[in-house]
């Protein structure tokens, strides 16, 4: 997806040899107009298929899956929880994943009200890197029965292992840019 | 907001005396369709005013703010964090609040990148109940220098404390659900 690769090479900063700081478009500030690209352009790769619900993790992926959410028909968005609250079912669909941008595992919940076997699901979310957090969705996903129609993440970064992970699992990915290093600061896209 | 008013007596669930939970379609499983109506609904209410940003906080802020901007000429969003990231800057606003569903105090941030002096910031939460986080929100602003348009808040629960703690700030405030009381689990709104 050019307009996006576009905005990282103009906009993200690369910390280090594995953060990608794209938080003056993605994860802090949030330009709503390229989310509305980017909903597109997951309805275009997921063309046929019929969803059901989009699924995704706080925070960074709410944004996106509710803008995705409006080109596949207005569907729920159901956000997992990293922490605990009051107000959160006791019944639920759980996962650890271990964040590396916050050296620290969470437990991930979904009431198990929301997801209902069967249900065909698409998972969004804006980073795949070590794929930690979009397994932790699969697993939520196949634990309650549902179909996953496919996993759509905004920015891949290749090097690391996030997608062997995933293809363990059996699920489709869709990375709208799939970043294949960043030496030196220099960010260098896969041809997709 | 009469739409929004009969989802809350349809689909939430008060619990306890203070507790009112919209999570089958505002904060866990999100109804976009319901978000592109508050959206409207907002910019009903601050039809005449100009706005450059909206500032929220995660996680259950960000889809109403991402979906609302889409009213507001696709206006950038930025959430405030509550938890550190490595890729958070490290020049940020910052502000105490108290979480009453989560019984815990965070330092809510945000970069210092994005609020300059003179933006024209609508601030936008789900909830106002004792105040502190729309508050938080308004006192990061302000340190940064910004014009705040208004407070809009989806739901009000009117026998806390958030409005009258906001007012003291000199902000507009247009909820557009305002709970009078929940007494034995029913759902009374104020006419508004």
């Amino acid at each position: 997806m050019d307009i996006l690769k576009e905005r990282i090479l103009k906009d993200g900063k690369v910390i280090g040899n594995d953060i990608l700081k794209v938080d003056s478009f993605l994860n802090h500030q949030i330009d709503v107009k390229l989310l509305n690209e980017i909903g597109m352009e997951f309805r275009k790769r997921f063309g046929g298929e019929i969803v059901d619900k989009i699924l995704t993790v706080e925070s960074s992926g709410i944004g996106v899956a509710c803008i995705t959410a409006q080109y596949f028909d207005f569907v729920p968005v159901i956000f997992a929880k990293k922490h605990e609250a009051f107000n959160l079912d006791t019944e639920t669909y759980e996962s650890d994943i271990f964040s590396f941008t916050k050296n620290k595992n969470y437990r991930i919940r979904v009431s198990k009200k929301y997801i209902n076997p069967g249900d065909k699901i698409l998972i969004i979310d804006d980073f795949l890197a070590n794929g930690s957090a979009s397994l932790g969705l699969v697993k939520i996903a196949k634990e309650a029965g549902a179909k996953i129609v496919g996993v759509g993440i905004v920015i891949e970064k290749a090097f690391q292992h996030g997608r062997k992970i995933l293809e363990t699992e059996n699920v489709r990915i869709e990375s709208l840019a799939i970043v294949k290093s960043m030496e030196k600061g220099l960010v260098i896209f896969e041809e997709n």
